[in-house]
Formats: C-alpha cells, structure tokens, sequence
C-alpha cells in the first residue's frame, strides 16, 4: 500500500448494481486504469502477454526497436471545428507513438462502417485520414473494412494501429522523475474537449475555439533537441487531460506533482466554457498538446524550443516534481492554497475521440 | 481491359440511390473490393501510401521483414457454436499474417464496448482471447478501450491489429499461378457461416454444426514441409468464402480456375443447410480452413502432410488452375457441365465476423 491509496477509493463503484460496464470505464481515467488492470491486462498477462499493457509497446525485433501501438475512435460528431474523426484517428495513433520515443512508420486503418452511411460523407473522411498521414509521412498499409446494419454502430468508428523506430534518446519514462524536474505544457489545454461540446451544441452560444487535433512530432522534435539525459517523460494528454497523465506519472514515479493554477496556460473562450459547465480544465481531453517532465536546469531550454514551434507559442512551465507527500498531485489554487487535484474518474464528456 | 470485365458489371450499384454504403460493400467479395480499391486505397495511394492495400502488408525493417495485417471483429451474436469474438478476433489476425508467410509474433487489442454490457459476458470473452493467443504463441502488446453510449454499438466490437516476421519460403502470391497447379483445401468447407445461422435461429432446427474458427498455424507449418517453389499462394477462406479467394487469385495470376464440385468436402449438415437456405457452401465463411495452389507434382504431398494435421483429415484436392478462358471462375457440377461460378456480390449473411 502506498500513500495514494485514499485517493483510489473510487467513488464510482468499478461495475454498475447489475455489474456492468459503464461510460466512465472509457474516460481514461481511475475506472479506465481499473478496468483495463483488474479485467484485461491481467488476463492478458496470464497467458504470457505483457505486464505493461498500455499506449505503446516497445518490441525488439532483430537489430530494431519498434514501437506498436493502437486505437479506436468513435468520436460524434464525425466532425468538429478543427478536425474530424478521420485526421484524428492518423494524428491520435501517430503521436501515441511519438510521445512513447519513436518514429512513426507504418499505420493499419480498420473501418466499421453503419449501412447507409453517405459515401460522400466516408470520402470526405478518407481524404482528411489521407492528407494527415502524408503530413506526418506515416505509410497507411494494411486495413479492414466492416460494414454493419443500421443500428448497430453510430455512424462510423475507426481503429488504426501503428508501428514506428524508437529514435534514441528515448524519454526514459516516469521511474526517472526526481524532485525539482519541471512539468512543461506544449500550448493551451483544453480545446479538444471544449471544440466537441461546441459541436454538440451543448454550449447555448458557438465559442470561437478549435480542436487542437493534429501531429506532435514537431513538438517532440524540439524536445528532443534539448540536452541529453533532461528529458524525463513526455506524454500527450488526450483523454483524461493534463489531470490523468500526472496521476499514472505520481503514481509510477513514486513522486508528487505540484501545479500552479496561475501558470496553466487556458485560452479565455475554453476557461469560459469550463466555467459556465463547472469543468476544470486540467481534466479536458486535447488532442496535439503533450506535457514533458524535465530537469529544471534545462526547462526554460524545452520551454524556449517548444515555442519556436507554430502553435506553441505558449508553451510553460505549470509546476514541479516534489517527494512523494499524501497527494499525487497538488495544485496552488489562484488564491494561494495547495489543494489535492482529484484524479478524474467520471465520464464528463463521452465519444471524444 | 481483360477477359474477366463481363463478370465486372456488378449487379449491384456501388453505391444506393442515395449514394450510401450498403451491407454488400463488407462482405469481402466483389462491392468489398470495388469500395476498398476504388474509394479507399485509391486515396491512401495518392498520399504515397502502399498501392497493394491488402489483408497484410510485408515491409523491411532494418534486416528484418515483417507483415502488418488488421480486422476488425463485429460478429453477432458474440457467443457461436465453437467460438466467440473474443478467440475469433485472435485467430482471425493471426491467421492473415500465417497465410501471408510470417510467424505471428504481437498483436494489439482493442474494445469498442456499449455501456451497460455485463462484466461477466466482458471477462468471458478476455478470458477466451487470453487462451486463443496461448495457443498460437502470440503476445497482446497493446491495447485501448472505448465505452461508447448504449444505442452506439451493439455490445461489443474489437479491433486486432497483428504484426509477424516472414518466414522462409514466403508463398510468392498469385502471380506465380501456373496453368495445371493444383487447388487444394484444408477440410471441409462452409461451417463458420452455417455455425452463425444456426446461432441466430434462422435455421429451424438446430444443427451438430460448430465453427471452423481456429489458428492456421499447423497447417501452414504442413504446408512448408513440401518441397521449395511447390507452393504458389496460400489464403484462409473467410468473407466470401473459398469463391472468393479463386476469384481474387484468378485475376491477380491471369489465369482461370476449375472447380470440380464433386471434389469439394462439404459435411453433410451444412450441405443440407445450405440446399434449404439456397446457398453455395463456396461463398460461405470460413474461418479457420485455408486454399492453397501448389504445382501439382506436389499436390498428393501437400494434402498428405495436411491430413496428418488434426481436424484436416478431409484436406483435397478441388480443382485446378488452367489457362486465362473466358471465366475466372468455373466449376463442374454434378451433371458434368463446366459452368461460371460468379464471383460473390451480395450480402448473404452480415456480423459473421
């Protein structure tokens, strides 16, 4: 038992009265950790599989070391200011692969398509999955098309799996967190999530925000250009946003993480929205922003070469690695208080990606 | 233009009248491949990705080659007689990368689940995929899980995505196809798909008939014992049947392929379901038998080492390749007529896979 056991006591219970799965089990967060540990990776693990079952897998196969990842993507709508679910299923595989060290080679592209879905609709997708990947100059290779009865899928969901070279050096991942590294975000947070309510039209008025869909492979770029050995981890903080990848990196480094709330870079339109939907921001999916842990000594070197990358001109510092204490992650509130931050565990927003 | 466009005049429109997909584009046969060669890989192309859009995708990396092959399973009803999704969904995968000549080595994993399905119906399933990937030495490495709303999904489907390093020989493909190889078949034909009618009630009375789904492996180990350059291609039978898998071969070798029907090892059940349902057990699903064209000096050797494999005891002989005629396809019936077989184009059975 480690000190962060009181704060695993999931208020959601793992399966509904009649043990059943629910929509918070998808969220990314505590119940997404739950059931993909206690239901799927154990059994997996039992019949030889691997113990870290998660983003990205790294494999040795001969003299290379390749990265194979996967994902679904049932975002709705299809469409979203921003993006749509055909560059995001390109851009959300490919940079679970650049954030996990390597480079993206080779994509699957797997179509589960509802019967009568618009041809014009499916091509318009298939073109915006195509010119994603030639952005990121990732070869679409192998894929799979179903189609099903109406009903019995909503529109259209994608999986796409990828396979990428580990490019060295490679971020050497949460059990190297040290007390003092820096927590850095690539830009705003926020938007992804903000961009689909927009689109749902639950916000009364239309805001002006966009998803922040797209490659991170720039942004790795220029972290990688920093110092040998500076870099400790790199994450894209997709589902569960900012929130849930410093509670898995809490969690396995041993560590506690520190926030600033007044250094948090939020655009006012999406700190507006949260407002007025009584969301925290920190726990919005985005769909091109990563959150690197360096050593301090080199965190304004990441922050000065994130910036000179087109779209994150506001990349910063929002807080600090501490020794472990009660909290994963704490956050010094606007007025002055470290208060914990909760790790998400409802389904604030389903079908996001 | 070839001699085989006649057969090309689909039936079917590619698309309805209002220009939508239909059930028919995903069923592996003839709207299946105009969709995937004529909307899709047309597209992926463009943006230099590989023009042969296949099951699987042979690349090198660094002195390794390897295959990268998806599906995605969305079978109804997840149980069936002699499987379920769960092991299908390793087997299926698993089995595209054996027929394409590699050694399956790790496979990605991932749930696509509608709220409110049962833990217990989730952990079954997990449970079977487990112990199908045990059997057929490969290792989950990777995986996602979505929760969508009910209403989105029809309980569950999953999306696998394998990848295998080749094997010497690699059956070259069907441009090798020489007229007087010889067709051969692993066993019995028809049941996976008569095994999901029966699931489903729409037969009457219930028949002894269970599901062919299962790995490939042994029988392609079988198959590479018979001696080098013998062995021309190798597919497993499954969305359209072996019917399609000849109709693909004869058009990528130029060659025409004869059937013999009274060559062709169909069990007596499926047989009679197929006479009251009004189907040819050569366009039904298969999921674990495999084709295989070898040069017919080798055709007693290779169905001999096939029949020494459990469960193949029925391997034949079916047919054989002759010279591009006026039909890809042609088959004697039982009066002793050479007819065409058409190429599968319609959507006899939708979610057997």
């Amino acid at each position: 038992m480690n000190s962060f056991e009181w704060s695993a006591q999931c208020p959601i219970p793992m399966a509904g009265t009649a043990g059943q799965v629910l929509l918070a089990h998808g969220e990314g967060a505590r119940l997404s950790r739950r059931l993909i540990r206690d239901t799927i990776t154990s059994r997996f693990r039992d019949s030889g599989s691997s113990s870290e079952f998660g983003d990205a897998a790294i494999r040795s196969l001969r003299d290379a070391r390749i990265a194979v990842t996967t994902d679904s993507y049932t975002v709705s709508p299809l469409f979203f200011p921003g993006g749509d679910i055909g560059s995001l299923s390109i851009y959300g595989t490919v940079n679970d692969l650049v954030v996990a060290g390597a480079e993206p080679r080779w994509l699957t592209f797997s179509l589960m398509i509802e019967e009568g879905l618009p041809l014009t609709l499916l091509e318009a997708i298939l073109e915006s999955a195509a010119e994603a990947a030639r952005r990121c100059s990732v070869e679409i290779i192998a894929g799979d098309t179903k189609v099903v009865p109406k009903g019995c899928v909503d529109q259209l969901f994608i999986n796409t799996a990828g396979v990428g070279e580990l490019v060295s050096p490679v971020p050497p991942g949460p059990a190297f967190l040290r007390p003092g590294d820096s927590i850095v975000v690539s830009g705003d947070i926020g938007r992804h999530g903000i961009a689909m309510l927009n689109a749902r039209g639950i916000l009364q008025t239309e805001l002006p925000v966009k998803s922040d869909s797209g490659s991170v492979q720039s942004m790795m770029h220029a972290v990688r250009q920093c110092s040998e050995n500076a870099v400790r981890c790199v994450r894209d903080a997709t589902r569960g946003g900012v929130s849930a990848v410093l509670h898995e990196w809490s969690e396995d480094g041993r560590v506690t993480i520190s926030l600033e709330e007044n250094w948090i870079p939020v655009r006012r339109e999406v700190r507006g929205a949260c407002e007025i939907l009584g969301l925290d921001p920190l726990y919005i999916a985005n769909e091109g922003t990563i959150v690197i842990a360096v050593d301090s000594a080199s965190a304004k070197a990441v922050v000065d070469l994130l910036r000179q990358v087109p779209g994150c001109e506001g990349a910063t510092v929002i807080g600090k690695v501490c020794e472990a204490g009660s909290c994963p992650v704490t956050i010094r509130r606007a007025m002055g208080i470290d208060l914990p931050l909760d790790e998400p565990s409802g389904a604030p927003l389903p079908r996001i990606c």
